[in-house]
């Protein structure tokens, strides 16, 4: 086996325990119709995110809550059905809100803000949530980790501060690279860095 | 047996395995002078902590970094031999200071920053650390528990996100009451309410 071979089979090998680990910060999803009410236009791509199609858009918001806003936050694309403002429970406390731990796209009763861009601004009656934690998994890494999709699974992180998280969402499809994502808060507790990995525990 | 000594009863087992967390937000210790520096004065206690003889001092102090400043910190007393700066990671990221996770009293090498207060101002060469996470001892609560001084161990907490976390060092002394310390960004990345409980793991 040559040098090239081994690394190759090292790398999946290593691919069937470890996931690489990924922190989000505060980010924006809008509607089609908020981008254009916003920025006079639907958003633009300035580079690929990790998953599939998705990406972090050139624009950016103001996100105004009843105690504080943040100035400059990340809107990323494509564009969807429903607005959704992802936050850690600290930014959550800066803008007055309370706001539910909650999978993507499970928004309903949670509350809302305002977003403010450089050509109008749109209020959310709700939509503001923290992240559930959770792994992205292509099937194929699924399989080989022996994990389902919507199965909740701990999460073991080899970071600076180590620790196990628990109630870990894994969600599986064919649109995944296989990544797990940590709010900023889950991020600093573990001290996380670019590159991490993690473990999920059976 | 009746209903008090049932509680009784039930409060000392449940005292073998369970014990409370608290989440400690950015705090400054400083030392006599500084204090009279800052202050005109000595600390004044305001209230009590949990842990016997330190309490939450009136005085208020702004602490500044490079890139940014807190106003309002809290100061805890009573005044120590010299001045620490405990934040979180996303506080130090705002202050523009690279923390270190340390164990409090151990701030060699670590960045300085300048303290504010109502009569002057201190500048500190070093002292602004992230709290190792950590567990307060009574002997009594650590030989019922089976652990020692400066052993590292794991705590799960039972929390609304719930998690295990790893390298917690736990601290014994006749002077501590038994809790588990966190900071904020620990706090919200396990959904921390206030009386929630931990177990430490064997």
């Amino acid at each position: 086996m040559n040098n090239a071979d081994f690394e190759a089979l090292t790398r999946v090998l290593l691919g069937r325990v470890f996931l690489e680990l990924e922190a989000s910060g505060r980010h924006v999803h809008v509607t089609a119709e908020q981008a254009k009410t916003l920025f006079g236009h639907t958003l633009t791509p300035e580079r690929p995110l990790s998953q599939p199609g998705q990406f972090l858009a050139k624009e950016r918001v103001t996100v105004k809550g009843p105690k504080g806003e943040f100035h400059e936050v990340a809107v990323l694309g494509p564009e969807r059905k429903e607005a959704q403002v992802e936050v850690s429970l600290t930014d959550a406390r800066t803008l007055g809100l309370s706001a539910p731990i909650r999978p993507s796209g499970n928004v309903q009763g949670s509350p809302g803000c305002i977003l403010v861009g450089p050509k109008g601004q749109v209020g959310i009656h709700q939509g503001v949530i923290a992240a559930q934690r959770h792994v992205h998994m292509s099937p194929q890494d699924a399989k080989a980790m022996g994990v389902q999709d919507k199965q909740v699974v701990k999460l073991q992180v080899y970071t600076d501060r180590p620790l196990i998280f628990e109630d870990v969402l894994v969600r599986v499809s064919p649109d995944f690279a296989t990544y797990a994502h940590l709010d900023y808060d889950e991020a600093n507790a573990c001290g996380f860095r670019k590159g991490d990995l993690g473990r999920i525990l059976s």
